[in-house]
């Protein structure tokens, strides 16, 4: 193969990264050639490696080195509290906060008509299985999009899970973003962050 | 290593690409994750094949997959005409308007005192040596980048080279873009291209 044809090999799979186009994985290409062979292959086998050995928690589709993963694992965690998310990534948004001890749950993704993605497509049966097989869970909270996917995922799993009495279902405060100024907030926003107001204090 | 350090890693690697911050990385790492192993291997491979079989031409320092580019060794190419471009990307982009049929030299960059670039960073030595050694050269253009750094490098090799009575020396056309309306080019931009005039003909 000659030189242009294995640029273009590596430029076609460079852009095949979510925002990439063809002028960027044409740019990563050339950094990419511009360095030690060393270096290029550090980088190639972090990502092998990557996928070699994560495999999807057989629990809560968090991603795992061994079967399951570190949160579900972890003996310190709340076992009583399920966080339902979209994907790992909202796990790792909420971990880096430190304010959830609860386990997970990834959907991978939200039910989407458009998108041809329906509740079949999303870990939902396995939300509600678990629900059922696991009499120490009081509660679920929702972290979904503010969107109207994220609210109809929502609504299509408390549907799902209303006819348990003893669970609770909550889901994550909508509100105006801390250290937003009122002004620039949507109306839709500071409407439901009025509906929704908390009782004051020093913490609030 | 755990889950979270693998990631990390593979984060790590795909931020070091230009212009490529974490956030956008943790992004590429999640959707080369979702993917089947056999596309993440395809996607590794790219890379790592892109670096092991491509060389630097040991005439013109574009890419080749030998010794020699192809476009050296093409028997078609017009060995009187050197074209002096800062990279690889810049040799791309003028083959993509087909109309330039001579030879190339990738530089490396331009003289940049401000990042500490000087000439001896830079091929221009082989430059010199490759117009001294090639008495068939008649004619070596400059397509720099219209900045005071590719002004200074064009200058820094135009003396170099300016001993050579025989040799005609030249720099592409700056002026306004075809399809571009008057009203928007810059005054620089506008007044070379008033400087610079050309005789009008039909193909102008």
């Amino acid at each position: 193969m000659n030189s242009l044809k294995l640029l273009d090999k590596a430029v076609e799979q460079l852009a095949s990264l979510p925002g990439v186009g063809r002028k960027t994985a044409l740019k990563f290409a050339l950094n990419l050639l511009k360095r030690d062979e060393k270096e290029v292959k550090a980088f190639a086998e972090s990502i092998l490696e990557l996928k070699r050995n994560i495999r999807e928690c057989s629990v809560c589709h968090n991603m795992a080195d061994g079967d399951i993963c570190e949160i579900c694992s972890d003996p310190k965690r709340d076992k009583t509290t399920i966080c339902v998310v979209e994907s790992i990534k909202d796990v790792l948004s909420i971990e880096a906060t430190s304010q959830y001890n609860g386990l997970y749950h990834v959907l991978g993704g939200v039910i989407s008509p458009m998108d041809g993605i329906g509740p079949t497509d999303l870990h939902i049966a396995s939300l509600v299985q678990r629900v059922e097989g696991d009499s120490r869970i009081r509660e679920i909270i929702f972290a979904l999009s503010a969107t109207p996917e994220g609210d109809t995922t929502g609504y299509y799993i408390f549907k799902r899970l209303s006819h348990r009495e003893d669970l609770t279902i909550s889901t994550i405060a909508k509100g105006i973003s801390i250290g937003n100024n009122l002004e620039y907030t949507d109306e839709l926003t500071l409407g439901r962050s009025i509906v929704n107001r908390v009782k004051f204090n020093l913490n609030t």
